[in-house]
């Protein structure tokens, strides 16, 4: 028997990385949360503490400023630029994999109109991305986090199985809040803005619209929307707690409560995941890892 | 020498009321962090252990979703019906203090037209209230939280102190980014949905038209802004964070930075408070303990 | 009527540092959080956006490393030394506040022996304190904070009022589990390290030792006891969440629960905050705030 | 083209549960987080939201809390009972994949005893595991996570690439800070509660003895002595974050800094992964999923 170095990478984890557009008076902002993380002939620095193949992490720090000096634009091109250059620049890496998450931005109003460069953080949602690069071999993978969704009926449920455990009541009306978390693969580069605000407009639709007889449900009505208005996208993987909010019981104090007062619980919560995919979609690969 | 009691309180924190009301198809939404705080005659009960002046903090939960059974509306409303309960018609307690936090909802769109019942976490920000009550002595406090805001230029910085602590070089344009905690005292009911409103587009307003030469100017500036439009205002208390952007330093790597990639940093970070009042306001008292 | 500035105070949050010191291959570690917040003749700034008696809160950073490589020792004994600093060396300052936490290490063992230079973090809890300066007039605040402490028996809860929103069930034996924050007042120096190790320990073995009739009782036999040991001792502040752990009602599974089976709940939890003074105790003024 | 449903599974996320086993007067408390997820014949609720085939997270719930209430045990033996009744018992449940997280709680002293059922927080790390199941086949994963760690010396870093974007300067000792996540798969079940202890001795000897040449190397060999002294053990999963602590300049202030002041960093880190296996050691599978 002898013990051996498997499947392993490195890189710098959370690079807050603000980058901003002046155009005249007008700025525009990219405030960017980026991870690379490296694989490559890494036998040497593992068995002997050999760094010759290691790039540092705090040069992949240096090379997220210093692609952004020269301009950010969508992250997922930006991840591209910056794992193209990790793997063809630099002999001894290989694989490259770039995750961004960028915060949204408002611009604030003044006198009513846009103000040029005041903002105040939209939303409680991240975009983000998922770039793999491997010689040649890219994907990308888009999506959203953290998108706070709530809708106070329209959703039911009934019919589960009933075992020896089983004291959970049947409802016709329940309130359905979660916090989506969405990605989607495309098979080849698209105009990633466009695609992005298109895919999060589609989710929230769906959301809004879909009358909802499970959690699961639902979800694949969100992934099916993705994948039926946009051809490029081959696979969507949503995760959707489900975040209950139990009806309280106020007849103790001669109150009836018909689905309008709520205890929003932390923990636990449903946990949903699911993989929505073209029947004709290639393998995904690592591109989702 | 003998040991005594001094100032105490005792209730329940963070209790997670949602409260749903129905206008036929069209549903509103008030989703609530309630914490109440009572005091009294409490001697007995850290001296022996004897719980006969005691409402138990379960009790006070129970009370804040039965008065959200019949209707919560505006924040410090819901507060005063709540503290004002406590006080007057449990013997024991002579002080109740009621703060309460709204998650902001905003509604989805479907067809063009706002959904009547789905919806979507609306910025990160918070809307607040804190009520204290004592026997025929009320204060109401608003506020808002975590509300994020960052502006690219306008902002200078020099002329301070040289000590022989000193490295930090002046500055004619930095980002001014923050996370604004404010908190307004009213000298009487008001309409308090309109007076939030109100204040909160003037804070944004004037952080957007400020030009800032410190944080202190910018801040004392967005205080006064708020008493000046409303004559209800007696006092406004801000905590402003400096969450540092540091220009990133692209001259080893053959750029130039003027001022467009930017390290977004998290500790430390400055922090920045302020009372602003009317000359001629009362003292606050308790209000904002 | 005119807008005037009341009290205000600005600073550096959450300073992180981390001071080695190396006696031959024995080292020892110092992790701190240092916060500094500082007032004076601060109109200027506020009303004019003149810096001209601004410490920036960068060179309060620089002060705490320069300080810092001079030594740390008891975090009291640092926050005085650089509270005093602050007010003594430059002139528009009048009031200095310094926060520090300090998170405890354990030295790891090897071949059976603490290890000289290797160490493991210890607990949950962190050490703090609080020092006012403001011209020659000083006050020092020790405490721990973060304590996770846990009873599973000898714990009871009845004799409360009984209103029309009362549902809970007395009982007589449940789980006591909290997170204890203490603070307490010094009206000399001390040996700080000496005083907070005696107090941590009377504070988990008077919570150990107490048959508890009420988390309020609990409480206060813990700040008693800290006050009965240490003359130097004026005044205790102790703030317990009382952290729910609800018995489940496993009757519908054909089994009985004798208290041994519980659902820990993160919200809403009770909040039990009391002060408990020596009577001869002179008022603490702005020792806590 | 059409869209359809790809790998997928559902569950309970988090229940909070806590074990106490009373022998006379001397009790034990297993601390648990508990999450389970189930996979199996799911098509109809994902395209009709027909539930039949659903055993509801709530009633996922309610089997944690009485399979508790049969008591608990080691983490590895009370997850792999809940697996094998989920997919046992219940006919479309196909997979389960159930993870624990126990978090440690050290008895306190009473008169130099230990006392019989007063406990306090012990560390910050939780002892974790993951299990799953499918119709025959398990696998069983041990872990230990958030273990901090830190070194004040024996850490080198030199001799990696250069690049255009390399700034950082080569060293010879630096502090080593780390939170480790380690994970472990058995190929048989063992003694999981002495596994887990030798386990975590051997993660926190080998960090303390090894003198580290990269992050890497002191990773590689915590692994390495996992499996070497457990022939049960094929391969191990080792996540190590690296908290930079930077060495302050402290120049402008007359001082030389000789790696004793620190400024610890929390964004960005560096993040260090890999597997390490028996040679011999049959595929993971999902195991680690």
């Amino acid at each position: 028997m002898s013990v051996v170095l498997g499947p392993n990478r490195y890189g710098k984890a959370e690079v807050r990385c603000v980058r901003v557009s002046k155009h005249g008076e007008r700025h525009e902002i990219s405030d960017l949360n980026v991870t690379s993380l490296l694989s490559g002939d890494m036998e040497a620095v593992h068995y002997k503490g050999d760094n010759a193949n290691i790039l540092p992490t705090d040069t992949q720090k240096n090379t997220v400023y210093a692609f952004a000096g020269e301009g950010v634009g969508e992250i997922e091109h930006f991840a591209l630029r910056l794992a193209r250059h990790f793997v063809d620049d630099l002999e001894p890496i290989s694989h490259a994999r770039v995750e961004i998450s960028e915060y949204p931005w408002a611009r604030l109003a003044a006198d009513g109109h846009p103000h040029p460069y005041a903002f105040m953080r939209e939303g409680s949602y991240e975009r983000t991305c998922l770039v793999h690069y491997d010689n040649g071999s890219t994907s990308v993978v888009s999506g959203i986090t953290n998108l706070g969704l709530l809708k106070t009926t329209e959703s039911e449920f009934w019919g589960y199985i009933n075992d020896p455990y089983t004291t959970l009541q049947e409802t016709r009306d329940r309130i359905f809040a979660t916090l989506v978390t969405a990605q989607w693969l495309h098979t080849e580069e698209v105009d990633w803005g466009r695609s992005f605000a298109e895919a999060k407009r589609l989710l929230l639709e769906t959301f809004a619209r879909h009358y909802s007889l499970s959690v699961q449900q639902t979800m694949y009505e969100m992934g099916k929307a993705l994948i039926e208005a946009q051809p490029e996208i081959a696979e969507v993987r949503l995760s959707l707690p489900n975040k209950h909010h139990f009806v309280v019981d106020l007849s103790p104090f001669g109150q009836e409560n018909e689905n309008v007062v709520f205890h929003a619980d932390d923990r636990p919560y449903g946990l949903i995941q699911a993989t929505i995919s073209r029947d004709d979609a290639p393998a995904p690969g690592v591109a989702f890892d």
